[in-house]
């Protein structure tokens, strides 16, 4: 493509960008949108994208989504188009205020990354995020933006090197499609899981969607039978309505054959159905809701327990519908949901898109109080990043129950809050009082953990007095800084002994405090700021007993040969130099049959084996750990600890062996076992360690631990296992106990 | 009153029936309704209830009850005043069939008593309960009027004799409400309930109502204040209706607090209020009643997951309405029932009630379903009656499940049904071959209980053999008939081969079998049936080494002894006579201290004390045990061995010491531990025997065995302990492990 080819694609699609807004229509508007687009584009000017295309095209691109696909109006689109341009050229923020005033320039500010060294134990993905949701309380705008920003690259993430790829895509998965969630932003949320899941797990999501694709035709054909009765029905009684029919999303299936252990086959709730109709003017939308529930399950039985009722009370995220799961023809269990296409709106876009624009009161409240809550989380001082990211996750992404007072007011918190929590929730001073809890009556004490439609009593005592200990049972934010808040003076002097304690107990060694020392200590006892070190020496609650030894421990010097071994080619010289490291982290990793087993170390949260995705993480002492990438701990790494990710692959492995669980389970008949242990002795590429099978009624389970080669060895294992009669199941357990 | 008095009373009473019953309004049957009234009046001539009335009030008020509370017409009428006239006069069958022909001869004679002598095994009040399903199978009237028989009796209860009030009472709670309950005349089953629970418990039922009493004009209050706005709005949106605001029945808050083990105070949702209206005509029944769900959500929040959709699928009594708990206004959940003035109508009265004469194809087949299952019931010839009782329990009042075959339909078992239950509901051959089964595609044992909306699949094997161990773990009739039938040809060989070794092995004594050896043999191994007996012998898993020992055993000299000095003066001497036995039954037995406690037994399960309402049972061996008359195995008693129970009470006790347990929790402060042990010591009337007290989190939790004269003393003493700052809780524990 010549420039100029290039200069009209450009151009076009900021025209695209421009129509496709309604809510930009005025001149006023368009004036300031093209001067964004001009300065973007002019500071761009020469930079590409890592496919090679102009730079230009992804603020654009991310204007559009913010535009289209999230609702945002001409501030928004401003935004989107000058949201590179702070932290990729030489403009300012200042400058930025000048030319568009005080609001563009703050939400652009927001979405700039921080620069700078961090002390090694903070994260510096999380203070990033910390730095976005700071600015999101002030303007959420700054959030959809984000994550408009975030769609893109993940759209675009091909052209991206493998280790980026893992760091983004896990920060995708672990942040940003929770907080499309939890802003009620479906469609966005679910493109991001899937996204992630292909460049996280690429095997996998593959084949799922194999499978799915290989399944659409029988299921185009069981939604036309499902929905035609459904149909006729409601064009009888005179809606005017659509009836999709769709499958779970790749990342909702995969998720569900973890959840569940179960593989594609056994996942019996694949297809769901959406019916969104326009409400008639004569009877309120949720009436109609009930009435369109009411004529489906005329027609198909409902399973009992599953109604989900979100018209009467919308869920915190604003969104509304009414759930059952029926039985459809041939036995299938099919979810339904019902929505108008108002609901529907919230659904796909999420109300925060909304936010003042609509006069709703009520649903601009309950973003309000989620976006206190951020606020409260934010506010809370004594939490490094780190915490603060378990905080987060903790607090405002898990669901949400719904708590009664003794006067039946409802109170909102999160799954998995105490009473004590509650007591917190309700005031400060109730917190510090509280001795104990009636829960439907019923006395419980304050590390009781409520459930949804709980009417809970807070007992107090003025005796009472706030505990440390409580920091144990807490959930919420705000019981955890309030309660250090009542041992603020305490903990201040605490450090200061703690501090001195430390002190001299290194000068009995002749050694004093440096960075070096302090963080052998810290990493050996798992504690991640110096502030609380000082802190639990002081109280007497870590022991010095063994700094001798803590001191002395060593990075061996195997590990770096190991670096000098095993390091594939190419990688960028230049780069190279920027990050003076031990660990080249920005070549591929390659595990070969000659290296050492003992020269990395395998994970035992998900025991991969050679075959599986993986990825290796650097610690502190720039050992080498290796993760599934499917693993949770994995997951957390790379969205918070990104800078310490390599990528790294198996090369073929036939010579080592390595440890692997499996289960099965099937009929029990008489040799049964016998025919098991032969078929694994037979086979040239694995041996038993140890084989446990247990029967009761008729049915057997069991688990063996093998040693094998790799994932394609133990697949052909699995395979002829499951050809013996009697067997039902065999899969692989990542997590071992050894 | 005057003889003519009397008889001018009767006249009246029978004129007012005529007229109050819309279906008998030909000349055809008041002709006939008149003749069986003159028929029935002339054979009670003289004849007087234990009240002093003349006897035919009782089948006149029985056929108003028929005809007004449950909706018999000509038919039942004619059957309810006849239903005394063969079992308690000289009229036979025969003779009320060429009187009024087949039909009301069959109802008059399923409803009349069987006599004569069963064997000691046996239970007349099982016998007669399973004659009378034998009619009702044929004709669903028999049970009908049976109930309004028994309602009739409970309602004039007060005039009996102690010890048949509570075998009367027992029966009742135990077979009859829940059969009014079966049958969807919830009126009925919650009048029997109350009635039971009054005769049984005269303490607890006038404590309670007393309490409701005394919070009526609070909760009169409440529901005026709570379906104003709702009344106020399905007024504006054009309904008629009525809104009915009750307190649950006497039973169920009772049962409620037995099954919570809370007081009277913390039984939260006592109130109900229930919304009858009339459909408009517009819109399906069904609609309407969602419509009115969403008008009272808009003004009350609703409970999650507490919605019951029983208009979508209607219970299988015919039950329809839709359930919902709303917080009302003060903090208090109140559940709301929405029905049409039928689906009102069918709850009040059942839909047995029209059985045959509506023409709603679905209502009948679910009731003949049920009837089938009876039949099959009474038709499983292997069990007696006693296990009969229990399977009919069991199967038939149980709640039932939806379970979901793999092709989607539904088939309806008892709650606790298992897998294999399943597959003998498919089909008997299903059954004989499962060798295990899939649910919810994850493979299960055969013995695996399924929860309702498992959708099933079973799993066969054409090498299966049906096992006799399975009757160890299946629970409907069908599967245990099943079961048994395929061991009916080995039973049989096995029945012969057992009744030969015992009479060896006797032989080998110098004896052989009779009828005292063989109770003795039945009871010391809890075996109910001689065929039972010799089976179990015959397959060796009934031992006879110990023969010596069972044989051995005597009743003590010091039971019949203590007849004689413990018995009351009083009863009918003619009655004696009739019935010799060693326990006089039909008077009331005094316990005092006078009498040594190893007189008598305390039973285990209740753990009764001086002050406790009890009863006494005498079983085979003529030993007395004493029951508390809430306790479940002493209301299965009362209802199949009622004619052992005697009535029995406590004379004040000051001397002898009874063991108790009281759990206590509360609040966990210092020195707690010391008040309760001090408050326990200065009370002279108790001893402690032993005292666990634990603490976690602040809350404390304990129970004490104590040595207590009498429940005075224990009430005393637990309310001292409740004055005990911190306390919460305290409450008597029945049950007891000693």
């Amino acid at each position: 493509m010549t420039e100029r080819e290039e200069e009209k694609m450009i151009r076009d699609q900021f025209e695209a960008l421009l129509a496709g807004c309604p809510r930009c229509q005025t001149e006023e508007s368009k004036k300031l949108i093209t001067k964004a687009f001009e300065l973007a584009h002019h500071a761009h000017k020469g930079m590409r994208r890592k496919s090679g295309e102009p730079y230009i095209l992804h603020p654009l691109e991310v204007a559009r989504i913010a535009s289209e696909e999230i609702g945002l109006g001409s501030k928004g689109i401003i935004a989107s188009l000058l949201h590179d341009v702070v932290e990729d050229t030489d403009y300012t923020v200042e400058d930025l205020q000048n030319m568009f005033g005080e609001k563009i320039a703050s939400i652009v500010s927001g979405l700039t990354k921080l620069e700078g060294v961090f002390d090694q134990s903070a994260s510096l993905q999380a203070e990033n995020f910390k730095k976005l949701l700071l600015t999101m309380v002030e303007d959420v705008r700054v959030i959809l933006i984000k994550l408009a920003d975030r769609l893109h690259n993940m759209r675009t993430l091909k052209s991206m090197p493998e280790r980026k790829r893992l760091k983004i895509a896990g920060e995708t998965i672990y942040f940003y499609a929770p907080l499309a969630h939890r802003l009620g932003l479906y469609a966005i949320k679910s493109e991001l899981e899937d996204l992630s899941l292909k460049y996280e797990l690429p095997k996998i999501y593959e084949e799922i969607s194999l499978k799915v694709k290989e399944s659409e035709a029988k299921h185009v054909e069981f939604i036309k039978e499902f929905k035609s009765p459904i149909e006729q029905r409601l064009s009888a009684e005179g809606y005017e309505f659509e009836v999709f029919g769709r499958h779970k999303s790749i990342y909702s299936i995969w998720n569900k054959m973890q959840k569940k252990d179960v593989p594609f086959e056994e996942i019996y709730d694949i297809l769901a159905i959406r019916v969104i109709f326009k409400p008639k003017s004569l009877l309120p939308e949720k009436t109609q809701c009930w009435a369109i529930y009411s004529m489906i399950t005329d027609i198909y039985k409902p399973k009992p327990d599953r109604l989900r009722d979100w018209v009467s009370t919308p869920k915190a995220n604003g969104y509304e519908a009414l759930h059952s799961t029926v039985m459809g023809p041939n036995g299938k269990w099919v979810e339904i949901q019902i929505r108008t296409t108002r609901m529907d709106e919230i659904a796909e876009r999420g109300f925060a898109a909304h936010w003042k624009y609509k006069a709703q009161e009520e649903k601009e409240s309950e973003l309000d109080r989620w976006l206190n809550m951020v606020k409260e989380l934010l506010d809370n001082q004594d939490t490094d990043s780190l915490e603060f990211l378990d905080d987060f996750k903790l607090n405002l992404f898990s669901s949400e129950m719904m708590i009664f007072t003794p006067k039946g007011e409802v109170k909102v918190l999160p799954t998995g809050a105490t009473a004590l929590d509650f007591a917190f929730d309700i005031h400060t001073d109730i917190g510090y009082k509280c001795i104990g809890a009636k829960v439907n009556f019923k006395l419980v004490p304050l590390s009781h953990q409520l459930k949804s439609g709980d009417q809970v009593e807070i007992i107090t005592s003025e005796k009472q007095q706030p505990k440390y200990d409580w920091l144990n049972f807490v959930t919420t934010a705000r019981a955890k800084a309030r309660i250090k808040d009542a041992f603020k003076e305490e903990r201040k002097e605490l450090i200061v002994k703690g501090e001195e304690v430390l002190e001299k107990a290194l000068n009995k060694k002749k050694l004093t405090i440096n960075a070096r020392i302090l963080r052998k200590i810290m990493n050996h006892h798992n504690v991640s700021k110096r502030d609380e070190l000082y802190f639990q020496i002081g109280r007497g609650t870590l022991k010095l007993d063994n700094l001798h030894k803590v001191l002395s421990t060593k990075s061996s010097n195997k590990w770096i040969k190991y670096w000098k071994l095993s390091f594939g080619k190419g990688g960028n010289k230049e780069e190279e130099q920027q990050e003076p490291e031990v660990v080249p982290k920005k070549k591929q990793l390659v595990l070969s049959d000659a290296d050492e087993k003992d020269q990395f170390k395998i994970s035992e949260c998900c025991n991969p084996i050679p075959g599986d995705d993986i990825l290796a993480y650097v610690d502190e002492d720039e050992k080498i750990i290796l993760h599934s990438r499917k693993c949770p701990v994995a997951i957390k790494l790379m969205s918070s600890q990104g800078d310490r990710i390599v990528s790294a692959q198996w090369e073929s492995h036939k010579i080592l062996s390595y440890l692997a669980l499996i289960n099965l389970s099937g009929i029990d008949k008489i040799g049964i076992v016998n025919k098991i242990t032969r078929v694994i002795s037979e086979d040239q590429n694995v041996n038993m360690r140890s084989i446990n099978i247990e029967s009761h009624d008729g049915i057997f389970e069991g688990s063996i631990y093998l040693y094998i080669h790799n994932t394609e060895d133990l697949n052909n294992l699995i395979l002829n296992l499951m050809k013996i009669k009697g067997i039902h199941n065999v899969s692989r357990q990542e997590r071992i106990k050894t």
